[in-house]
């Protein structure tokens, strides 16, 4: 099969011919339809997560099961699936007992610890597959399996209650998700971007407000629920200063800096920084059911798999608008 | 092996040699210790559940992994393990995408669907079977897989908070066992019994307060949660009037009748009734773990296998104390 | 003033010149602008609630505020407030000091233990009062203070999260009210009736479906929450057919017959039944401002305090569309 | 009365005659049988907070109602009383009609904009008062009204669920209260404290297990709640890689430098920082009501009033063990 092979640490992606993988004990073979690339796909190439090289990335594969191993009863060839970043675990730790895979330290991670979606063909764990409602396509369906899971869990976590209000910060590649999600679920949503290019998008994407900052958002009322979206750790803490009172500041990206909080900052509203992830399996079913009814649309550039070392250099650059998919159809 | 076998609807059970079972493609082969009876073996016999005969009951089993079959990768020889009801599901359907198992209309039940554990071996998927803590005997690890787990179930969803109090209406099977794990959360716990025998045992169990019914209750000032483990539906109505305003009352069991309730009762307390079932691994696992530290401990007769229709008639006319175990040691 | 008088126990209501009422300590005297009719002051004319007679009915009463008595430092003359059932409570037993009025043995109901709003002019305790926010219309805010209040507070106290389906058993008075906050809080929501009438109606108040039972609503899905605005007990039950695993039904009326539930319908579907009345003024703040922010319009008939006898019949005939409403103005 | 008066900012306190203060509207003259000192007393007096000089400190007082103002109908003489740092609100913005006091612009703080309980005799707002129930003393009931109604609030606004740990950093004024809160709740409560004498007192005070820091709560199996009571930056944050995947950090105290986080920290272990304060008179209610009951009992050092600068002393150079009290008995 044809994948992207990324050499070694640094280096550019390599587009060859490789052997077609097999599917284990418990694994699926799945044809690639498309494949999403992701700033974490920099961070990987570039070494800054622990990696091992040569490898094949992509956390946002979505294909069609072309062929079974051994054990697998609850996946069948033809079924239309994705694969988000946690696929296996150990299932004898107590966070696995718990039905919290996240924290299984013996997780296996696409493109982490196996091979990713960055090929013609992949193989997966079964039991880490999500079927992809029908009528959702492979293009917009990839996105949803890391970005689109990441927002709709930092949402859902910070446990928001009618007639809260949540700002977006940073909308780009998670951001303008996010505010569709929040629209999709009914809360008045505001967007925080300085750029007033995105503030024509954040308003077509169905943003009730638009603001440059924190204090802008303060001025407004505030929000009950910040999802910090941006890289920034300047342009979050910045929002922070408009989180209302009981707010929750939801945390779901990395940043080069650490966040800092005064006692007065957390005291005196009562303010909850909270750390998200991709947050079990019901909140993947929900944000990609919303996709397919239409809800929530990706805007993402596409390319061929031959292409991709442009789509990557858009990714590194922060160019692309908004996702960037590898399309094989 | 030597098993104990339905022959048919409302037929005393035998004992006799069947063939041995075999391990099926993710499934694991379990040399049962130990293998608990609940009055729903009764329901069963009797046909009051929809069955087929001949059929081996037993959905408190546990014992030791002695064989796997095809793709288990998570389960091994030598592994101490138990089975709670549902140990099976589709994988497909929403209910299995949102990790709510017990809903999955596919899910096969221990010794419903697929053969229980009064007998020396039984087959279970491993996905279905959950790793014993060290410590914990199989006699009184075997009562936490149906009974325990029901009552910490019950609990945990009516989630009590610190402060609140708990009563226990009926002190049996799950009665003596849902006392102790309210006592082993630092709840004050109010056991409900019209006994004075009972009474002592529930003192004995750690219940701060006995009380004979609902009006006592409420004389002693209510309780936020009443855990309905009785099967008296009038019982169960009647300590609902001690419950206080915000209080929950949890449904665990089957009732002959209807429970019926005005708006009335409803309304002016601001009440909640709450259907419970066993509501996912994290509860077993809790359940588990207070018995295996001792804060929780399973009053039981045990019998040979060959005397299971002792346990049987016992178990029939609630004349158990309070669970009965079938113990291979 | 003039006022509409309740003579006695099952009396036609009389208009008539009565003094003006003083503001005692703590009190506020209200201009009433409006006062809405609900089905209770039925059953308060009828004596179906413990009542004395003479008496004078309304508990949805809105208006300004044209004298403070002795003590009143938080509302002023010019207030623009309105007042819902629980206006005053003893501030010395435990659900006073819990901060849940609503079970205060010594509370004093509007229209109950001191006379309500169809008149000209009302006292109620000024911690009973809420401001109403600019821009709503008298006549629109007082159905608020009741049947706004309740629905909302049905609504939340279900505790919906995103993703989740509403309906609504019945398309009343309540009910006109329920659709639109649902709609409004975002929730995708199914209207249940069995008038073709009332099926144009519900869409057009924006609901996304409608049905005409539990059947079809079971068929198109089912509902996480059911809002039973009927006071029918056999709609009600009806609908709880198509109630979703875990999900929650929300009863905030009164009914003729009990309700009752078998432990299957509780177990199998883990389903809440839950009480709801009006559940503090945090709800009626946020459905106040939906209101006023124009997403829930009262669809009401207007009648002066002249004409209230015809609204009253009305009302007991269950022909207005869709709550009643007296206006001074 | 005699009255301990700061004279100006960073003075030493005096101990002097003042005129008798009057109840006025709404306002309750309470006889000072008790008042506690708390590190913020400190704060106070060196200017570290907005005050205005000469002013009466206290904000733990406790005595009994001798006189009431015009308006009050809810207190009366002789009744018990304490009163918390917010004794009054405006009753008019969002957040008291949504019952947050704590965050109402206006609130009127006890010490604060109205003199304290470091005297004879002090007015305080009626509806800032609270009961304090039968058979706890004015010394024991004190210390609750600032420290045991602090941690209380902080143990329940972390939500901690049957079956998990809490850890408390800091055995000191509020950290032994802590302690018992949370093993009168039933958590497993694990000491955090480097001092051989503290450690002992930790056990003696029921906690679980006791731990040097962060490294030995990690290596014990960590934490899912720690109550930050240190006023230490640099061992709060230690204390913090003791926390378990999905655990909560509350924060309820002033530090002098920022706590700052990766997002590393935030994400892989889905950890929240929650700051808390005063949460609402329930907790106080049910704080009280734990002492009450003698499963919380305050340690403290008792001075009189005319010794009051010895207590300052030890308070400022925290050598009180554990709360330093003022008895006027």
């Amino acid at each position: 099969m044809k994948a992207a092979v990324v050499p070694e640490k640094g280096s550019k992606w390599e587009i060859k011919e490789v052997d077609d993988p097999k599917p284990g004990v418990n694994q699926v073979l799945i044809r690639i339809h498309a494949s999403g690339i992701c700033y974490t796909d920099v961070h990987q190439t570039l070494g800054e997560l622990p990696m091992q090289y040569p490898c094949i990335l992509g956390h946002e594969p979505v294909g069609e099961i072309v062929a079974i191993g051994e054990g697998v009863t609850k996946r069948k060839v033809g079924d239309r699936v994705g694969v988000p970043w946690v696929q296996h675990e150990c299932g004898r730790c107590e966070w696995c007992m718990r039905e919290r895979n996240a924290f299984c330290p013996g997780r296996i991670g696409t493109s982490g610890q196996i091979s990713g979606g960055h090929a013609e063909l992949m193989v997966a764990y079964a039991e880490g597959t999500m079927l992809i409602p029908d009528g959702l396509s492979y293009e917009q369906a990839a996105p949803i399996f890391c970005a689109g899971y990441t927002v709709y869990s930092g949402l859902r976590i910070a446990e928001p209650k009618p007639h809260e209000k949540v700002a977006v910060v940073g909308i780009g590649g998670l951001g303008h998700l996010a505010v569709q999600y929040s629209r999709a679920c009914g809360f008045d949503t505001i967007a925080i971007t300085h750029s007033g290019d995105k503030k024509k998008l954040a308003l077509e994407l169905g943003a009730d407000h638009v603001v440059a900052d924190g204090a802008e958002l303060e001025k407004l009322g505030g929000a009950d629920v910040i999802l910090a979206t941006s890289n920034s750790c300047k342009q979050t803490l910045d929002a922070f200063k408009g989180l209302r009172n009981d707010g929750r500041l939801v945390v779901m990206g990395f940043f080069g800096e650490p966040l800092t909080f005064t006692a007065a900052d957390l005291l005196f509203k009562r303010a909850r920084i909270i750390g998200s992830i991709q947050n079990g399996t019901e909140m993947l079913y929900e944000a990609l059911d919303f996709a397919a009814r239409g809800k929530v649309k990706v805007m993402a550039e596409t390319f061929a798999l031959n292409d991709i070392n442009k789509a990557y250099d858009k990714v590194a650059k922060g160019d692309v608008r908004f996702r960037a998919v590898v399309s094989n159809n």
